[in-house]
């Protein structure tokens, strides 16, 4: 990468004015502090490989007070969704038990050996795989049902590692009207570049994630899908509760917890569901 | 996979039996040495993953002398072959290249800045991806176009680090009549299970992994393609010789070496030609 960056400064005649330092942030030490922070650190659904940590520690360390940030801010969102993912997921997920039904048979027929004590560990690896890890998607904004909301807004200037390492927020979904089935989540983010409030930028850029008609980003949708779908009533609204940690196995990796209900145009409320998976 | 392995086993009535020693084969410590050593260490053509090591540390400091592996012998094979891949990939490369072509207008048009100095250096890394990288395949047997040969044999009772680090041979491969290209060649295995001298197994079992009309095995065969592929004329036969290294960033990996030339039945040869290639 820096010998690349190197090469390409070069080319572009601009190697008395940039400098390529080499090394891990954390590592490096740069021969004063800056005036702006320019870093790509987004992963899918923003946080995914924790990125962002590096960026904080290069903010404490080497940014000037006046100094700004690009990206300066970034936004969570999550939509209730239509997909036929969720039956396919399904599928997949009945085939590979199918499959060991019949190695079970197999490996007591042939062998004698009775594998079945490895079937519950078997099926929740399965359930892990399948069905409870969120998938990269490209949605159509027509498979969206309802207002996407915002979970979760960063200042780049000022996001603590605690913000970033732990995202909370309970927020409400309404739907549009006219679903019968949420088939699950759609997660993506937007940053934006505004400058700071002492060094606005004279035209703010967004890059948003959504879902679009045009072609997808890099990023696409992170999707979240229900085993079983909910069945709607026009009016419905879901009251959700969301808790992204850091997976204990890796930091970069995320485990995510879904906690909702439904609340019904008549005021009743179904039973509350919590859904985990696994950002991986 | 120790907690799965003593849950099988005492699922199965012989924990008073088995027991479960956890942990690298180069960090435990087993209560005396054993009459046999039984491991799945295959990779990809045998040797990709570097698996065979541990079973050499393990052999040569637990196994007793008069123990026996299981598997006690294994082949690797090449073959010529045919194939469409090799348009495929072709196909691929090019549309990479077209891409970086228009990345380049686009970068130079709407930022004024000539990304061509990183032209070499991309060109180099698509030529690896598409071309020079080798590709698990099931292949079926009509698409080997002439006589497989062996290019190594282990015996796992006396195999030293040094021959499973570093496979040389040097081989001629004639083809069937009526062939006219050949796309590139096809790597694979197989293992035999025949006990030692003085302890021969009552029936010799042999896994191999050649192509086949049947389901293919996990590791199917390993394919290095030609580009351009070679025209053959009958009676042609390749001379090769064939050095398979491990990669200086990552001692799992491969590093292959193909040179081989076309020796005409006139008794011509066409000029040496060196094709790298890397197991991924």
């Amino acid at each position: 990468m820096a010998r690349h960056a190197r090469s390409l400064i070069a080319g572009n005649n601009v190697d008395h004015i940039v400098e390529v330092i080499e090394g891990a942030i954390e590592d490096i030490t740069i021969p004063e502090k800056v005036d702006i922070i320019i870093s790509e650190w987004m992963g899918y659904f923003l946080v995914r490989e924790s990125m962002f940590d590096s960026v904080i520690y290069a903010r404490d360390k080497w940014l000037k007070p006046t100094g700004i940030m690009y990206p300066s801010h970034a936004r969570m969102w999550v939509a209730p969704m239509r997909t036929s993912l969720v039956e396919h997921k399904q599928q997949e997920f009945q085939h590979s038990m199918a499959d060991w039904g019949c190695f079970l048979q197999d490996t007591s027929d042939h062998y004698n050996v009775d594998m079945s004590c490895l079937s519950n560990p078997y099926k929740e690896e399965q359930t892990k795989y399948f069905l409870q890890t969120s998938m990269w998607n490209s949605l159509y904004p027509n498979q969206i049902i309802g207002q996407p909301v915002i979970i979760k807004e960063f200042d780049c200037l000022t996001t603590t590692m605690e913000e970033v390492s732990s995202v909370r927020s309970s927020f409400k979904l309404p739907f549009h009207p006219g679903h019968s089935r949420l088939c699950g989540f759609a997660g993506w983010f937007d940053v934006h570049f505004k400058g700071s409030p002492t060094d606005p930028a004279d035209h703010e850029v967004e890059l948003t994630t959504a879902p679009s008609t045009d072609e997808t980003t890099h990023w696409g949708q992170q999707v979240f899908l229900l085993h079983p779908p909910l069945n709607l009533q026009d009016g419905d609204i879901l009251s959700c509760s969301l808790d992204i940690t850091r997976s204990r196995d890796n930091h970069r990796l995320m485990d995510v917890k879904f906690v909702h209900q439904l609340e019904r145009a008549s005021g009743e409320k179904t039973p509350l569901i919590t859904s985990p998976y696994f950002i991986e």
